[in-house]
């Protein structure tokens, strides 16, 4: 297995939209493809390419856990709507093996769920060894929605950034490559997004009037990811932004981390703990 | 959308394969392909022109869960070792939006299980509003391999049978499609597929020396799905034995009894339940 995937890099997207001190998300251009050596024409073949690796990649990771190996990938999913999460989900993530990979699509917190931390809902969808979580939504909507519409009082808001910091260092002391994702879309591709599902009957079902709300709110969410960025973007937990009007990219970006992750797990297919030639005979006399 | 996928079968799965009174496990001949029209040859298509009315099917399924339909569907797998459940979770699964199905795994009880009743792992893994569910083994390794090595009193494993009738009733009233599945392989062709896998060191991680203890007890498993067959193939959940020689027919078979199931439901996208017009201006003036 090559790596030829990494051809169609000028600068990976693990090293260029990394989060980094100093980073301000108003700076970043929505509508571009950063690094990226090729343009739209080439994605689809690049994605195919680069799927057939991740592909391969995932299988043996996956096998590994099967012999002991407690490794794990989450991959977290955050953006505005119609940013493209779902077209991740299935043309990314939907490239490899599904008994390898784990969804959890966050909603809005249940009666039941809102009497607990807000990390109680979370946890227990944390991956297994061998896994690829991801999660499409998550924790940091208490710190997004939850701060821009003012769902818990400012201290608590406050305590949540720690909160979080915490529990994904604990994931990734458990073993836990921990990859999480802005899908970065601008307003005014939004607005054409929202129109196309308008004007469309059998897309109606992917919208809501509370997109709209959101929308109107958009200053106010870009600065509650700004001070998300500047909180929880850490070392062993990085965040990385991704310009998201071009699906093409974003989903070219999203399959180099987590190949990046597999890669650098440096994997090999693991050996048998049993006697394979005595359980060739044992076999050939049944 | 049209039933072009229809035309493939002189016999459909949903009817030729279908487990009624007098069924006979043994008569079935684990290396036919029965009511296909085609071959090997035109398998691949025809699977490949079934997944694309599938995904559509599956996405308007889940869309009107979205608007408060309640309609699931459950696919229970049970098979011996390399009958290929993990061909038919990649190639007819693996076809749909990931977010739209949920697997779930049941590997041998932990001592917590084992503490409680055999349904009490299963029940919260059935399928929610919209969703897909499969399992991938089930509660039914509790009237086979619990029969076969005699790991429950024999009043116990009788039990279960009306047990699971009684589960699967109310999976049924709760508005689950539920959809058994045995893939049926014959013994030489599971030794071909063992000696492949002990032959590929990438391929040692899949083995298990218990699967050949496990095949040494072929005909005590047999006789334990025949028992199976005869109490809980009902016709609120019916099992369908699905020959599983020719991996190309088993994965036709299992979509088309999925599509079948999705055909049944008479979907049509959802109505919007808001103003659409207001909507549209209201995006406007954002």
């Amino acid at each position: 297995m090559g790596h030829a995937a990494e051809s169609i890099w000028d600068a990976e997207p693990g090293e260029s939209l990394r989060v980094g001190p100093g980073f301000v998300l108003a700076d970043v251009d929505t509508d571009s493809a950063p690094g990226y050596r090729g343009d739209k024409q080439s994605a689809g073949d690049d994605l195919a390419a680069g799927a057939a690796e991740f592909d391969q990649l995932q299988e043996m990771f996956f096998a590994n856990s099967r012999l002991g190996d407690e490794r794990k990938i989450l991959l977290v999913l955050q953006a505005m709507d119609t940013a493209g999460k779902g077209g991740i989900l299935r043309h990314v993530i939907g490239a490899v093996d599904p008994q390898g990979v784990q969804i959890t699509a966050f909603k809005k917190p249940t009666d039941e769920e809102l009497a607990h931390d807000f990390l109680w809902r979370i946890r227990p969808h944390a991956p297994g060894a061998g896994m690829i979580g991801v999660f499409d939504r998550s924790h940091y909507e208490d710190v997004l929605i939850g701060r821009v519409r003012e769902l818990a009082p400012a201290a608590e808001i406050e305590r949540r950034y720690d909160a979080i910091n915490a529990f994904e260092r604990q994931l990734v002391d458990e073993g836990t490559t921990v990859i999480k994702v802005m899908l970065h879309l601008g307003a005014d591709e939004q607005k054409k997004r929202l129109q196309d599902r308008l004007a469309r009957p059998e897309k109606h079902w992917k919208f809501n009037p509370g997109d709209i709300d959101e929308r109107l709110l958009w200053p106010k969410y870009r600065e509650a990811y700004q001070v998300m960025f500047d909180r929880t973007s850490t070392q062993d937990a990085p965040w990385y932004v991704i310009p998201a009007d071009k699906k093409w990219y974003a989903r070219l970006a999203v399959q180099s981390l987590l190949m990046d992750a597999l890669r650098g797990m440096n994997l090999s297919w693991p050996v048998a703990d049993f006697d394979v030639e005595h359980e060739k005979k044992r076999l050939a006399a049944s």
